[in-house]
C-alpha cells in the first residue's frame, strides 16, 4: 500500500503539526527525524540500535547503492529491507543530490545527468526514469522524485529555468513509476523566491504525489534564508500530505523547520559528527577528544535514555575516540541520533500542549549558553 | 578473592582436560577462547555481543593500557570491569610480547626493557615490578608475570640466559604484586628444548604462582615445534593449575593444542581477520569480498546460531566490506569469535565423551576438504 499521513494537531501559534504515517513496515509519528543508512547500513549501527533510539524511518541512497552493490543484487536479495534486515520504514532519496555534490566531471542536459562512475570510470547517466526504476527495485517505502538540486549562490534566472526542468524530471518519473507499495514524492524547488516556490508547488500538486519534499537547502545558503525557503513551500503545501525537508540535522535547524510545518528531516551529521568524536547534547556540541573529559567518569548527558549514557563514561569514550576504536564512534552514533530523536519527541509533546515557541527559546538559551 | 582452577575431567586418550574456572566475576568451562579487547575494547563489539556469543572471558593489553589512557585513568574509574562496563572476567598481559615486538629501539637489560613511547616519542622503562604495578591497577582478574618473549629463530645459548632472566623476572614481579583480587600466573618459556621448558616450570612452580602461562609461540615458529613447546611444558605443569597458551587462535592450533593440555587461548586473529573481510567456518578460512559473494543469499554458516548468521547474507556483508562499512566488520567479528568458541564447546564435548581425537581427524578433513 501507499503510505497514509494522518495530519493529528496544527500547533495553536505556529505551523507545526503533529502527524502520524502508516507504511507497511510500521507507523511513526512526525515530526520525525530520520538517521542516513547511505550504503543500506546507518554507519557502525545495527538495525536493533536503531529502534531501540526509536528511529522510526530510516533513510538510504539511491545514488551508492546503484553503483554498489547495484540495484538488481538488492531486488534479488527480496529488497532492501530484507537485505539490510531492517524490517522499518525506508526513504530512498533520487540520487539527484548525489550526482549534483559528489559526481565530478558532470553535464546536465534535459535528459538527465551524465558522470563518471568513481570506482570503475564508467561514463553513466542518471535520468527521471533510471532513478525511479532503481528506487522501484530497491523497493523503499517512500521514493523521490529525480530533481536539480540548484546550488547556492545562484541567479533567478537560473532557478526559473531549473525550476521547470525539475517539474519536467517529475512528471517523467511519475509516468514510469510501477511499484505498488511505494509512495512518490515530488521535490519542490525554487530556491528563496516565493513565487517560484508557489509555482512549483501548485504544479507538483496537479499531478498528485504522496508526499513533498523540500529541496535546494543544506546547499551552503544562511540559516534565515533556509527557514524562509521552507516558510514558502509550507505555505502552498496541501495539510493532507506529508512534508520532508531533505538534508537538515542540525537542532536548532530541526526545532525551527518544524516551527514551519516540516514533518519529516534527514541529515548524515549525527553519525558524521560521531566519528570525529562530536557529541551533541541539550547544552550544544562538543569534542570528546578534549582533555578536559579524560577523567570525566560521569555519562555525555545523565538525562539521556541511550545505550551509550545509561552504559558508559565520557573517560572510556574519550579514549575510544582518541584509540581511533569504532565502538567509540558506535557510542557516540547512538547518542547523537537519540538526541535529534529525543527533540523530535519533546517537539511533538509542545505541539500537543501549544508550547512549541516556549521550547524554541529555551532550547536555544541551554544550547548557546545564553 | 584468587580465581579457583576445578579439574572436571581427563579425556582417556589424550592430555585434554575439561574444567572450570571461578572468578570475582563469574565462572566459566575451560577450555576457552579468549577474544582480545587491546585497548580495553574488543574492536568493534559491544559487551553485550560478547556474552551473546557465550565469552567466558576476554584479554586486555597492559602496554596499550599503559601508554593510553594510562592506569590511573582506569584506577580512578573504578578498574578495567567498570572503565569497559564488561562484569565478566578479564586477564591481562604483562606487556612484554607489544614492548619486544612492536617497540623499537629497545633495549634489554637485567632491569627491564627501554623503549620509546610511539605516541609521544618519551623514553619509556618497562620492569618486571612497573608491568605489575599496572596490572595491580588496572585490576584484571588474572595478570600475568613480566617475561622475555624470545623470538624464533634463536640459539640455545640465548634462550638459556633469558630462562633464567624470566625466572628472576617471575620472582620480582610476584614480591611486588598486591592486589589481594587478583591472581597471578608464571610464565614458562625455554623454547623448543625440554630440560629448559622443565627447568622454567619447576622454579615457577617453587615460586607457586595462580596458574601458568606457556610463552615463546607464536612467533613465527613452525607448527609441530609449537607442539612440541605445549607438550614440553604441559608435562611438567601442574594438574591443579590452569594452562594458558598466549597468542594462539588457528583453529587447528586451538584444537591440537588442548589434545596437549592447554585450557585457555587468546589471539587477536578473528577480529583482524574479520576486518580484512575473511570469515572462518568449520570449513576453511574464506574472503568474503570474493565475487562469488556478490548474489550469495545463504548466511556465512548455515548451522552457527551467531547474530551474524542467524539475520545477515553473505551477499550483505559482502557489500559491507567492500564497502569499508564497519558494521560488517562487526557481523564478521562476531561471527570470528563465536567459530572459536563453538569450536571450544565442541572440545569440551569431545572430552566428555573421550572423543577428542576422531573431532580432530573429522575438523581437519573438513577444514582442508581433503
Amino acid at each position: 500500500m501507499k503510505i497514509k499521513y494522518h495530519l493529528i494537531k496544527e500547533e495553536k501559534n505556529t505551523k507545526a503539526r503533529l502527524g502520524k504515517i502508516e507504511t507497511n513496515y510500521g507507523t511513526f509519528e512526525t515530526p520525525m527525524f530520520m538517521p542516513v543508512g547511505t550504503q543500506a547500513t546507518v554507519k557502525t549501527l545495527s538495525p536493533e540500535e536503531l529502534k531501540e533510539i526509536h528511529s522510526g524511518i530510516i533513510l538510504a541512497n539511491t545514488y551508492h547503492l546503484w553503483l554498489r552493490p547495484g540495484e538488481d543484487v538488492v531486488l534479488h536479495a527480496g529488497g532492501l529491507h530484507k537485505f539490510m534486515n531492517w524490517d522499518g520504514p525506508i526513504l530512498t532519496d533520487s540520487g539527484g543530490f548525489q550526482v549534483f555534490s559528489l559526481a565530478k566531471p558532470k553535464d546536465i542536459t534535459e535528459e538527465g545527468v551524465k558522470f563518471k562512475n568513481i570506482y570503475n570510470g564508467n561514463q553513466m547517466l542518471l535520468t527521471p526514469e533510471k532513478s525511479i526504476e532503481i528506487q522501484n527495485k530497491l523497493d523503499s517505502d517512500i521514493a523521490m522524485s529525480f530533481d536539480e538540486c540548484v546550488g547556492f549562490p545562484h541567479t533567478r534566472e537560473y532557478v526559473e529555468e531549473s525550476v521547470e526542468r525539475t517539474l519536467r524530471w517529475a512528471e517523467r518519473g511519475k509516468k514510469v513509476f510501477s511499484n505498488e507499495r511505494q509512495s512518490l514524492f515530488g521535490i519542490v524547488q525554487g530556491a528563496e523566491y516565493e513565487d517560484l516556490r508557489k509555482h512549483c508547488v501548485e504544479e507538483l500538486v496537479k499531478m498528485d504525489f504522496d508526499g513533498y519534499s523540500i529541496g535546494g537547502t543544506a546547499v551552503g545558503e544562511p540559516k534565515d534564508l533556509q527557514y524562509k525557503q521552507v516558510e514558502y513551500s509550507c505555505k502552498y503545501l496541501p495539510k493532507d500530505k506529508v512534508r520532508y525537508l531533505m538534508g537538515v540535522g542540525d537542532p536548532i535547524d530541526l526545532i525551527e523547520n518544524v516551527i514551519r510545518g516540516v514533518d519529516i528531516f534527514d541529515c548524515v551529521s549525527p553519525t558524521r559528527l560521531a566519528r570525529h568524536g562530536h557529541f551533541l547534547s541539550m547544552h550544544g556540541k562538543y569534542n570528546i577528544k578534549n582533555a578536559c573529559y579524560k577523567e570525566d567518569f560521569t555519562p555525555i548527558e545523565e538525562e539521556c535514555d541511550c545505550y551509550c549514557c545509561k552504559n558508559y563514561t565520557k573517560s572510556y569514550i574519550h579514549h575510544l575516540i582518541r584509540s581511533e576504536e569504532t565502538f567509540g564512534q558506535r557510542l557516540l552514533s547512538i547518542h547523537n541520533i537519540r538526541l535529534l530523536i529525543r527533540i523530535m519527541e519533546d517537539l511533538r509533546e509542545a505541539i500537543k500542549n501549544d508550547t512549541i515557541l516556549e521550547y524554541r527559546d529555551n532550547f536555544i538559551k541551554n544550547y548557546y549558553h545564553e
